[in-house]
């Protein structure tokens, strides 16, 4: 009976997620789109300053250890790569990628544009959804983050940091797209470096910020659909001009 | 030796608005957009209940008076119909635009996108930055609130009201653009109408939502521009299915 019960609610989430998938496909109706559906991770720790020091030495052009860590770091290690604020792993960028896809089991998806679909916005703050995006011959980290800068005020920031040097960044541009009940909201920036750290982005509030309301309106059943797409700079230097 | 300093500052004024211009021009660079200037008026009173009464009645279908005005009113009068919370005035649908133009002063432009130039967003809270924009034989207004929703925490609220009723407002789609720094971020929705309430669709959050931190990174030298476009929902169906 409890071998029934257990297949049978297994049965009801596939149907549930295939259900959110038809409706983000509705949503974003271009052909082609790849819809993935994101499970929130609740942040268990919050640590602001985890990249103060980080920051201010990319200011300076060195990348010097994060002096809050006590262990004494190898010169060569990169601080705060890992974007994921509860984490205090460092390593090199180029296994960045293999670090969020093993410790995280965060999913990686290719593709020119694709539909994020976070569930569980109701969830409390701090709660983030992270999927990697592997595209024009670079991995990108998309983060929506849940966090009350102001007390008892949840906001949602949503930004896309390429998994790269800046320079490397500055040749793309991201765009986030909401699209539902006749509104729509597009954000478009240029992504910033993993190295730059996910936390100072969103404290300066550099990304696409929503309100609870907002994201209300914008949410299917507690579900909120975002459309992504990656093109180089010149592209959109190109569109501004028309 | 006065005059002289007068003239010199006035020219001086004349100077600084003529460059705003210009600024606004080259950030929105296609060729016929009309560039308007809009200084702050600063809120004298807040009435946030205002419109309570107005409300509750558009939901039911009737427009009855507003209870908390002391006096007795005509029932053919349309109460709340001016937007401006500091303003007790009420009339006509048909003279509201005459209301804002005479008592207000309130500017009115004509064409299909135009550009909104709000100067001074440093003032505090509560201020509000308008113009009426007529368009498609319609007229327009937009309405830009700096307010605190949350004590200490001012944001910007955006958004565009037909000065006619509900179901003429479900004809269009407007759009706001920010555009500056290789960022943008773009609104689209459905303008409501004057007969809802500006407050209300300020304290709903349904309108684009500005924190100051992405205020700032908009804004040049205080002023932040805002590209104004208005289409009937026909297109915009066209637009979304592409």
């Amino acid at each position: 009976m409890l071998f029934f019960t257990q297949c049978f609610g297994a049965v009801l989430d596939l149907i549930h997620l295939r259900f959110q998938h038809y409706k983000a496909k509705r949503v974003f109706s271009a052909a082609g789109q790849l819809v993935c559906v994101v499970n929130p991770t609740h942040s268990l720790k919050y640590a602001p300053t985890r990249c103060a020091a980080a920051q201010t030495s990319m200011e300076q052009g060195i990348l010097p250890p994060c002096h809050h860590h006590e262990a004494v770091h190898d010169p060569q290690l990169v601080p705060c790569t890992c974007p994921l604020f509860s984490c205090p792993w460092e390593g090199h960028l180029e296994v960045v990628v293999s670090h969020l896809r093993q410790t995280h089991r965060i999913n990686i998806l290719q593709g020119a544009e694709i539909v994020f679909l976070a569930t569980d916005m109701h969830l409390p703050a701090p709660t983030d959804w992270i999927i990697m995006h592997s595209c024009l011959g670079h991995q990108f980290l998309l983060v929506l983050r849940k966090q009350e800068k102001y007390e008892g005020h949840p906001q949602f920031f949503a930004t896309m940091m390429l998994i790269g040097t800046p320079t490397q960044a500055d040749n793309f541009t991201y765009r986030l797209e909401l699209n539902r009940n006749q509104r729509r909201l597009k954000w478009e920036a240029t992504p910033r470096s993993v190295l730059e750290c996910v936390d100072s982005v969103i404290s300066d509030g550099d990304c696409l910020v929503l309100n609870t309301s907002l994201a209300q309106l914008f949410s299917d059943n507690g579900s909120l659909a975002i459309g992504i797409a990656i093109t180089t700079s010149k592209v959109h230097n190109a569109e501004a001009e028309m």
